[in-house]
């Protein structure tokens, strides 16, 4: 199995104009970045790293508290990058000296661990989150020093990092534990990236080939076991011989990414095997048609094959979503293949940016693919994004996620440039400038261009969603189908006066679920593209339950009232049913049925214009 | 608003035998009775009476233990009056004396709260289920006495009721509190009616009179708030003041059972008045279509109108059907009106008898209306009855449930006699002999005769779901419909020679549920008469989730294999639904759809054929 070695452009490369991505990444620095870093404020989370916090006192450092803080602070060194800001740069400066006043003699950081249960460091990685944080605040400070080429913060975490390799690991005198929380795993590969020192890649390949073995450390170290079963925390078996993508669905995919980047960079078969094999098993069998994943609220996590009901049962949570793009993301910069990319996007543009609002200060948590009045038994957020929780895990995830999310537009590999996302955007690096046009991912046509001081390869993906793709350069057709998922166009030096004239068509198409996901046998869910669509009661004041959407039908694009100039909406005819007396509960007489219009809105943007009824699978008839 | 005054007959004068009920009692007298028993034996149930329980030991008494006891030695005693049976008497002799020997000087007869924690004797009446036990005992005690004359029982459980009298009161240096599990209301009444002492009839009125009055005595004496709401403890506002049926499922009916027997028997309108208003907002906007009631398993809870998901979010504990038909039979006794023998009769067929299976030793703790191979996920219990559980409610309420169902088939007025589920049976009483044939409620024609030594009106009730019911005296029609539910039959000395023929049509409705419960939008639910039905994969092997049943169409009846003789199903043909590839997760070519014959069973047999996934609501098209 050759390994791919795709590197992502850097964030500074990447000019973004498309109207999806683009005004949400600016909306991230606008809004959602300095809102968080203003939440992190008032409600204590920065002056936790003073270490002044004493019984009695209110705003006691919570366990998770410095990973809020740390996911903030690394959007922020990729807002400064994208668009510098004199006084933020001050302010991140600041943060970053109170950062490292809180580092201990030896190393260690952690403001919980440090002024409430000190003596408790260590002794529960099952689910203290200690490690957790460490990884958090190790991504921030490697995205201050690539982003910003500050090397204060990013030396406070290799000191860090360092001690956590004399505590961890399998000699003498060391623990031979493992987070309970995966996320230090793929940071600590970030931090061998950025300072080049192999031994933080050995320390995540340890944290991750360690993890399950016996005797397990949890149960029988720690002896720890809050919920019953190792599988929550993917720590039942060692991680080569999973089988099922298990357990609580953040910490799922945040350790299928670490395991992705350490398989890649240590060219490590078996264990890219078994990310394979996850990948494989989470999408194909556990993912909402969304990209969302994580189908129990009970544990936040993956349950079995096929259990994906849509409502108040549900989790998806937005945190989970992105995870999954992490782990797609290093599937194809491992692999090169074009399925990772698929599901990229369809995370990338359903299931994360439903968790976040236009406005970019209001998320949600759960991303339930059907409300009705009765979701909100069981979360009374269920029909509003809320600007924050008390763990704040998805509103501060976004903060960095939306910047970051530039890197996955392009690849670069040798000799080559793969663009992964045809969004409308312009990559300039040393080769050369690419530039990328269209109305992507809501439009079908796609124009590129490049003009290169070397010869270079351009590779494009051909969206596996994609039917009947049409390529043409300067007007001749190019041979499709594409291999794995991308076409590669010869090494060339490109003049910037050949054109690429991509064409996705973009038909409207009705999907089904297996018959297995019980709650959809008789429904459909619409798609375009790599968009999913949901019917809102907003557009649909007669309700979203009782509509039937005849199939096949000729759906017809149109626009919603209300949402971002350019967004596409689905209508077409639905068959409304409304009972002979709408109090009764069951009742013998038949329905009425009128037909009416209906429309469908991408789902990442229901909830944007007030609270609603929703549904992704809606009931059809043919 | 005049009071009704109607009694029941006494269990020992009605023979019963039908093919539904009959079997069902003559199966928990011979093996659930006996097995429960020795389930108490086993689990040191019956030992912690002994009162030798120390730190340290095994069986530690739990605070609802004493209950189950009582609710099997309560089922024992009518056992006994059925079936008498000198071992199994003297076993019960040895039992009460047990229990006796377990009382406190001052009365008090609790074993977890003498042995185990003796200093929170009345200190946290919310959860701690102390008067909940005193009730079933007292239940027991009476069910004693007048089954069998024992006086011993009655005269040990009087003395804990005049200690609970002096403790619980709204004099000086008296608790103002009452149960947070409701029972003793109902069971002082029961006291009260046993032995003639107006003080337990007003200490059941103390009791619904004082709860949730200001300050509320959980929140503010006691500083308990388990459930963050006292609505979950109907203790949210006084209860002639309650609104909706809300909380707990099976507290609530049990609470509207006491208010309703208090109402009665103190001719209180205003607090009559509320229980018709709880009633009405239970039956006709909370309870499933099978009479199940308390649609989340979080808190086992009602919830909010509408909220009726079928399957791994729901609960209808099989003790909250029973509770529904404790209440609907209180009230039937409090106004005369056949409303509430309607949902009596819905409940006791479906939700009731669901939850116990036809060998009699496995139970239903939760009454799904759909399981699928996901429902395991959240009940591991789900697709298979379990001889016992941890917390054992709902079998040893079987145990007293079941052959008290006599009871519901008459009632009594001044020279009336009314039959309120027209099953075969003989009623013999002084006034003389009342004879019903047929096969109710799986068949249509009813045959009643009557010998009496005296005037005697005669009422029969007309099903509220019969369409078209016929009543011929002696072959000359009789004047319907009927007034509240029943037809009376002018008072006269009955001959034993005229013939009451009631033929109550049952056609298979298909019944339609309110759209705001939206999981059952597109479906519909197979009724005849009284009976639900529902498909299980035992008899429609190509699964139930991707069956359509085409309707209207002319359904048959039919029968099942495995089922007892006599019982029907029906049968008809459905559309099955394939997909083209069985593994797919999301796919958009066309089902295949094949025409296939399908067959239901009743609701309350279903799972006694093996493990199988089963829906009461099924897809539908016209």
């Amino acid at each position: 199995m050759p390994f791919a070695s795709y590197q992502d452009a850097s964030l500074r490369q990447v000019e973004l104009r498309d109207t999806v991505l683009a005004p949400r990444i600016r909306t991230a620095l606008e809004t959602t970045i300095p809102s968080a870093l203003e939440k992190c404020r008032v409600t204590g989370r920065l002056a936790a790293f003073d270490l002044t916090w004493k019984e009695g006192m209110p705003n006691c450092p919570h366990i998770f508290w410095d990973s809020d803080v740390a996911k903030v602070l690394e959007g922020v060194a990729y807002s400064l990058a994208l668009q510098p800001n004199a006084a933020l740069e001050a302010e991140y400066d600041r943060l970053v000296e109170r950062i490292a006043s809180a580092q201990q003699e030896d190393g260690y950081l952690n403001t919980h661990f440090t002024v409430v249960e000190p003596e408790k460091r260590w002794t529960n990685l099952c689910t203290n989150h200690e490690l957790y944080c460490a990884g958090h605040l190790m991504e921030a400070a490697v995205a201050g020093y690539e982003m910003l080429g500050k090397r204060r913060f990013l030396e406070v975490m290799c000191r860090y990092a360092d001690y956590i390799a004399q505590v961890f690991g399998r000699g003498e005198g060391q623990k031979r534990g493992y987070p309970g929380h995966e996320e230090i795993e793929l940071a600590l590969v970030r931090l061998f990236q950025a300072t080049g020192e192999r031994r933080y890649l050995d320390l995540a390949r340890y944290f991750v080939d360690e993890r399950g073995q016996s005797p397990n450390y949890f149960t029988e170290v720690e002896h720890q076991n809050p919920f019953g079963s190792m599988d929550y925390f993917q720590a039942d078996r060692p991680v080569r011989e999973l089988q099922e993508a298990k357990g609580h669905a953040v910490r799922a995919v945040y350790l299928y990414s670490g395991m992705a980047d350490v398989a890649r960079l240590t060219q490590d078969e078996s264990l890219l095997q078994a990310c394979q094999r996850l990948f494989q098993n989470l999408t194909t069998r556990r993912m909402y048609v969304t990209g969302g994943i994580g189908s129990s609220f009970h544990g936040e996590v993956l349950t079995r094959d096929y259990d994906l009901t849509n409502g108040s049962l549900m989790y998806a949570e937005s945190c989970a979503a992105m995870g999954l793009v992490f782990f797609a993301h290093r599937m194809l910069k491992a692999t090169g293949e074009g399925q990772y990319a698929d599901i990229l996007e369809l995370a990338l543009f359903n299931g994360v940016l439903s968790g976040i609002s236009l406005s970019g200060d209001r998320f949600f948590y759960t991303n339930y693919l059907e409300v009705d009045d009765n979701t909100q038994v069981y979360n009374a957020g269920a029909k509003e994004r809320q600007p924050w929780f008390e763990c704040s895990c998805c509103p501060t995830n976004f903060c960095r996620f939306l910047p970051r999310a530039l890197q996955y537009v392009w690849s670069l590999g040798a000799n080559e440039v793969r663009l992964n996302l045809p969004l409308a955007n312009t990559l300039r690096n040393e080769w050369g400038e690419f530039q990328v046009e269209g109305g992507y991912p809501y439009q079908e046509e796609v124009r590129i261009t490049a003009k290169t001081s070397r010869p270079v390869t351009l590779s494009l993906r051909i969206p596996g969603w994609c039917r009947h793709p049409q390529l043409l350069l300067d007007g001749t057709p190019v041979a499709l189908p594409p291999v794995q998922g991308y076409v590669s166009l010869e090494e060339r030096i490109w003049t910037g006066k050949e054109t690429l004239l991509l064409h996705l068509p973009m038909p409207v198409e009705t999907l089904h679920a297996n018959l297995k996901v019980t709650s959809n046998a008789g429904r459909i869910a619409l798609k375009r593209g790599p968009i999913v669509f949901a019917c809102e009661t907003i557009d649909n004041p007669l309700g979203v339950a009782n509509l039937i959407l005849p199939s096949p039908q000729n759906f017809s694009l149109t626009t919603a009232p209300g949402l971002p100039q350019g967004t596409p909406a689905i209508a077409g005819t639905a068959i409304a049913e409304a009972a002979p007396d709408p109090q009764a509960l069951y009742f013998s007489q038949p329905l009425q049925r009128t037909p009416v219009p209906f429309t469908a809105i991408p789902y990442a943007l229901w909830q944007n214009r007030g609270p609603a009824n929703m549904a992704v699978w809606m009931r059809t008839r043919d």
